[in-house]
C-alpha cells in the first residue's frame, strides 16, 4: 500500500520515532510483569496530566482496555448506557459481554454519535426498577466519537451530572482522545469530563501496542488488576508497553501526532463543503459521495473505506503526508 | 538488575537482535489486525515447521493462547484434565474459567509435573457418565513441564491415545516448547505429539510479546478468531506479532536461543548431584538447598527464587551468560 | 384480590384441577431427577403431538426453557435475533446473556410484536462477515407474540426458510403456545413451523410451575440435559413437573383452557372498536385507553396493567370468569 | 419401587401431607413472582427463626440455593474454599463454575466430609498474594455434611472466625440442616455458626420442591434478586414455593420431620458396629460392606447406593417406615 493510498484508518499507521527509541531502552532485562521501574512510573504520569491521584494500568488493545473499565462499573446483571454506533456495540465482537459476563448494552440515539443526556434519559426512564429488567449501572461516551466529533467539556459535565443522578458509573473511550484534546485545546482532565474510569489510546496515534486505562478509583483499579491478568492480558515484558506509553506522554508527544493527523483532516476537507456529514473535530472525514465519485477518487490513488451506499470515511494518522492530505482535499474539490 | 543475578526467570529477558530487526522491518503500515501481508505467512510457516496443514494465530500471552487453545476443545459444562501444577491451573488467576465460561480443571498427580495415561485415567474414570458430574473434555500437558522435564514423543503418544479412547481433546502448552525440542533433539511434530491445539511460546525465548496458537483444524482455528477478538486480544497493527514468530521460527533462531540456555541450565547445574530435584531437561533448575544456603548464593550476586522452605528454582535464558552459569554451578559445588 | 379484579395476567392463575390430581397421583416416591416413570414418557407424548421424534425436558420456568433452549442454537460468541419487545430481551433480567456466557440479541422491529423475514434480514444484512461484529446464530420468535398476535403457519415457514438460507437457528418461544394454536386452529407442528427448539408454556395456562423444552435434534436435548443441571434447573423431585406436563397434553387439556382463556379475550374485547391496537389472537387485549377511562375501569374493580401513559392491557387466563370478561367488555364499550 | 426398598436417597421422597395442605391453600390467585402474601411473610419466620434480622428467598433447588448464595459472597476471579467431597464439587454439574463466572472451588481435606480451620488454613496459606493465583474469598461448608457427620456449633464458630482473620465469606449448604439441628439438639443459629448465607434444605425433608436461601444482609439479598430471575429461578407463582417453606417451619414440621429421619437411621444402624464408616449424626448410613453382602441385602430386598467398591450408602427419610429400618438394621447384623 502506498502511503498516498492511505486513508483507510489510523489503526494500522507505523510507530513513531520516540517510540521506538523508548522501546529499545526498555530492552535491558527488568522485573517480569508491571513490576519494573518503567511501569512504576505510569500512575504518576498519569496523575500529572489529569491533575488528580490516578492509578494506570496498561494493555495491548483497545477493546481489553473499555471492557476491563466497565467491569469494574458494571456488574454481570446490569446495563452499560452507549451510542448506538459506539466501538463497544458495533467493532469489539461482543468483548463487553465477555468480559462482563453477559451485561447489556442499552444503545442510545444521538447525532455524530455523540450522547447528551436526553439521550440517555430516554433509555434509562423507561426501564422499570424491578429484577425483571436489566438496570443501567453506567454510560460510555467516545471521545472524539465514532465519527470524528469531540465532546465539550461542558456537554461531559452534563452527563456526569447526569449519571450522578441516577448513580451511574461514567466510562470514556479515548481511543482517539489525543485527536479530541487537540481539537478542543483543553486540558486532558477537561476532556474526560469526570469520567471513573478511562480508555487513554495510542495504538492509533504512533505507539505499537499500548494503550492505558485510567482509574481514579484505587479500588476499582485492584480489581482491575485481577481480570487483566484473568483475561491473558498481563504480559511479561509489560516494560515495552510502559515504555510506549511514557513516549507518548513525554513531550507531550500524544498532542503533537494528534495535531498533525488533526490538520491532515482539516486539509483533506477543507474543500468538501456540503458534501461534510460530521462536524471534522478530530482526523476522521465522513463525506457524502457517489459510488462514482468514490472510484474518481480511488482511480487517483486515494484508498478509503465506503460508509454505507452514498458516502465515505477518511482518516488520517500522525504520519499522513500533508501534501497527500491536500492533493485529497483538491481531489474532492474537483469531483 | 545486573545480568549475573538472573535466574529469576525467563519471562522478562532482552529480546533477541534479529527480533528487533523483524520488527522494525514490519514498521511500513499495512492493512491492520491479521490482514497484513506478514500476518499471512503464518500458517505456512508453522505448515512446514509440523508437516502438516495447520492453522495459526499471534497472540500477545501465553495464558492467552493457552485458554483459547482450551476453549475450542472443551464446553462450558466439561472439564480438562491438567497436572495439579499445570501452569493452568496455578498461575493464570482463573484465566481458563474466564475464557472456557466456568470449564473445570481437574487435577493429576504425577512426577515432575509430568502427566502419564495412569494419571489421566485415575482421574477420569470416578467420574460417573451423568449430567451431576462436571466430564471431562480434554486433556492439557506442558512441554516442557513446569519442573523443566520433557516429555518424549512415545509418552506423548500414549498420552494421545489415552485420549483418542476417551473422546478428548488434547493440548499442549509450549511456553518452552524450544526448550524441550532442543534437548530432546526431535522433529517439531514429534514433541507434541499429536496435540489438536497448540500453545508456542516465544517470549520467554527471545521475542517481546508474541506467542503463536497453532490449531490442526481449521474450524477450530476459526472459532478461536472469533474468541481472539472477543477476548480484546486482535491487535490492529498485529503484523509485529506475526513479525516476531517469524524471526524466531527463521533459521531457527528459536533452537539456536533454547539450546544456549538449555546449555546454561546444565551448565549451573553439572555440579549440582544430590540436590537435584528433577532431571534437567530444559532450562529451569530446581534444587536442593536450605535457607542459609540460599542466603550464601544470593551474598555472591545471583537471583533466584525459593521453591517453598528447602528449594531453590534457578531459570536460565536465551541471552543467560554462560560464564555466569558456570559460575553458579560452582557456587552450588563449593555449598 | 377478587376474581373480577384480576385481568392483570395469566401468570399467576390458579392450578387446574386436572393439574392437581395429576400432582397427587405423582407423590409416590419414584427414581429422582428424571429417570421417574412420569418424566420417561415426556419424549414421547411430544412426539405424538408434533408428529416428529422429539426429546422434552422439564424446566420450572419458561426463562429457564427459553435460555436453555437459545443456548443450544447459539455459541458465546454470537447472537439471537429477536423482536425489540421479545420477552427474552424485554423481561427476563438478561438471561439470556447469563446462559449464552454474553451473547447478544439482536433487536428487530414489526409490527405486533412479530418478526417478519424482512426484519430478520434489516438486522442481519448490515453485518460484516468478519470477526469485529457479532455474527447471528439464530432467530426467536413468540408465539403467540407479546401483543397476543398469532404467527400464521405461512409466515413461520417463511421465517424459517430465512434461517435456512442463512444458516441460523429457529426458536420459537411458546409461553402463550396453546392460545396460538387455539386460536389458528392448526396442529401444534404448524404452529411452530419447523422451529428447531420450542419453549412449550403451561404455566400461564393452568399448570403450577412446569414448562417443557421440545428438541427435535437429539445431540442438543443431550446438551441441554446437562446446562439444565448446571443452572440448577434438575429438580429432584422431577416427577411432579412431568406430572404437569403431561395432564396439561392429557385429553386436550392445554387447548380447553387456551380456548377458555381466548374466549373471554374476545368477549372482553368485542366492543373495543377504534380502541383495539392489535388484533385479539389470543388471551392479551391492548387498547388505547386515557388515564381517565382507566380510573373509570378501575372504579368498577377491574384490575389491568397500565401500558404506556394511553393505553392498558387486559389479560384472559383458564379461569377467567366469562362473566367478569363480558362485563368488562360492556364496560368498555360504555366509556 | 417398593417402600421398603428405598434406602437410596432422601432426595425422591413423599410430599408431607402438611404441605400438600399449604399447597391447596396457595392456589387462589395471588400477585405474581413473590409478590404475593405467602411470599412476604418468609422474611419474618426466618427472622423468628434465627434469632435476627434475615432476608430470605425461595428456590426450587438446592443447586440454585448454593450457587446463588455463593455469588454473593465471591467474584468471578476469586475462590470458595470447600471439602473435597462437597456437593457442590461433586454434584451440582460445575453450577458453581456457571453461577459464578468461573469462580474457582479450593477443596480442602477433612474427616468425614467435614473442615476444620487447620484444613481452610493448608488450602489458603500457600496462595501467593498477588494476582497470578486466585485469591480465596469464602469458605462453604454442609451441615450436615456429605457423610451425614454435624458440625458442632463451636466447630462453626471456630471456622467463622478463620473466615474472619482471612476476611473469607462463609456459606452454609444446609440439604440437610434439619437432620444436623435435630441431631445437635440445638438451636438454628447455633446450627449454622454466623454464616453470611445459608441455603436452607426443605426437598429432601418432605417439601415438593422449595429451598429457602437465607440472607443476613440485606445487600446480598438484593443482589441475589436479581441473580435468581436471570437465572431462570424466580417462579412466577411463588406462592407454591413460599407455601412448602412456612408449612415445613410451622410447628416445627421441619424437625419433626428430620427426627423421624434420623431415628431411623439409628436403627438401621444400630447393630453395624465395626462396619459404621462415619459417626451417624443424620440420615445417613455408610457401611463397609462386601460386593457379596450388598448381594445378599438387595436379595433380601432393600435398595441402597454402593459407595465404591467394599462400602454402601443408605440414607432415609421422613417417610421412611421404622419396621423397614429396624429390619434393615437386623439384616446387617446377620450379615
Amino acid at each position: 500500500m502506498s502511503a498516498r493510498a492511505q486513508f483507510l484508518s489510523d489503526n494500522a499507521a507505523a510507530v513513531h520515532p520516540k517510540v521506538w527509541e523508548a522501546l529499545r531502552r526498555a530492552d535491558e532485562a527488568d522485573s517480569p510483569y508491571d513490576g519494573d521501574a518503567i511501569s512504576q512510573q505510569l500512575d504518576e504520569a498519569m496523575t500529572d496530566l489529569f491533575g488528580r491521584e490516578c492509578t494506570a494500568l496498561w494493555v495491548a488493545t483497545g477493546t481489553a482496555a473499555n471492557c476491563l473499565a466497565l467491569a469494574t462499573l458494571c456488574p454481570p446483571h446490569g446495563a452499560v448506557v452507549c451510542h448506538r454506533e459506539a466501538h463497544i456495540e458495533m467493532d469489539e465482537a461482543g468483548a463487553p459481554g465477555f468480559f462482563l459476563h453477559g451485561a447489556k448494552l442499552l444503545l442510545a440515539e444521538g447525532e455524530h454519535a455523540k450522547l447528551t443526556p436526553d439521550a440517555v434519559r430516554r433509555v434509562v426512564e423507561p426501564i422499570r426498577d424491578d429484577v425483571h429488567q436489566v438496570q443501567p449501572h453506567a454510560v460510555s461516551v467516545t471521545q472524539a466519537s465514532e465519527y470524528g466529533c469531540s465532546y465539550r467539556p461542558e456537554e461531559l459535565r452534563a452527563l456526569r451530572n447526569t449519571c450522578d443522578e441516577r448513580g451511574l458509573g461514567f466510562h470514556v473511550d479515548g481511543a482517539r482522545f489525543a485527536n479530541a484534546v487537540a481539537f478542543l485545546g483543553c486540558s486532558a482532565a477537561d476532556a474526560i469530563g469526570g469520567a471513573d474510569a478511562f480508555s487513554f489510546g495510542f495504538v492509533k496515534n504512533g505507539a505499537m501496542n499500548a494503550e492505558a486505562i485510567v482509574f481514579f478509583d484505587p479500588e476499582a483499579a485492584g480489581l482491575a488488576r485481577y481480570r487483566r491478568k484473568r483475561a491473558g492480558h498481563l504480559q511479561s515484558k509489560g516494560r515495552f508497553l510502559a515504555a510506549q506509553v511514557l513516549a507518548m506522554l513525554g513531550d507531550d508527544l500524544w498532542l503533537d501526532n494528534a495535531r498533525s493527523a488533526n490538520s491532515a483532516a482539516q486539509a483533506l476537507s477543507a474543500h468538501a463543503g456540503e458534501r461534510l456529514l460530521h462536524p471534522v473535530e478530530a482526523n476522521e472525514v465522513f463525506l457524502a459521495c457517489t459510488p462514482a465519485e468514490r472510484d474518481a477518487l480511488r482511480a487517483q490513488g486515494f484508498g478509503f473505506y465506503d460508509w454505507g451506499a452514498r458516502a465515505a470515511r477518511f482518516v488520517t494518522a500522525w504520519d499522513t503526508r500533508h501534501e497527500d492530505a491536500e492533493a485529497l482535499g483538491l481531489a474532492i474539490a474537483n469531483l
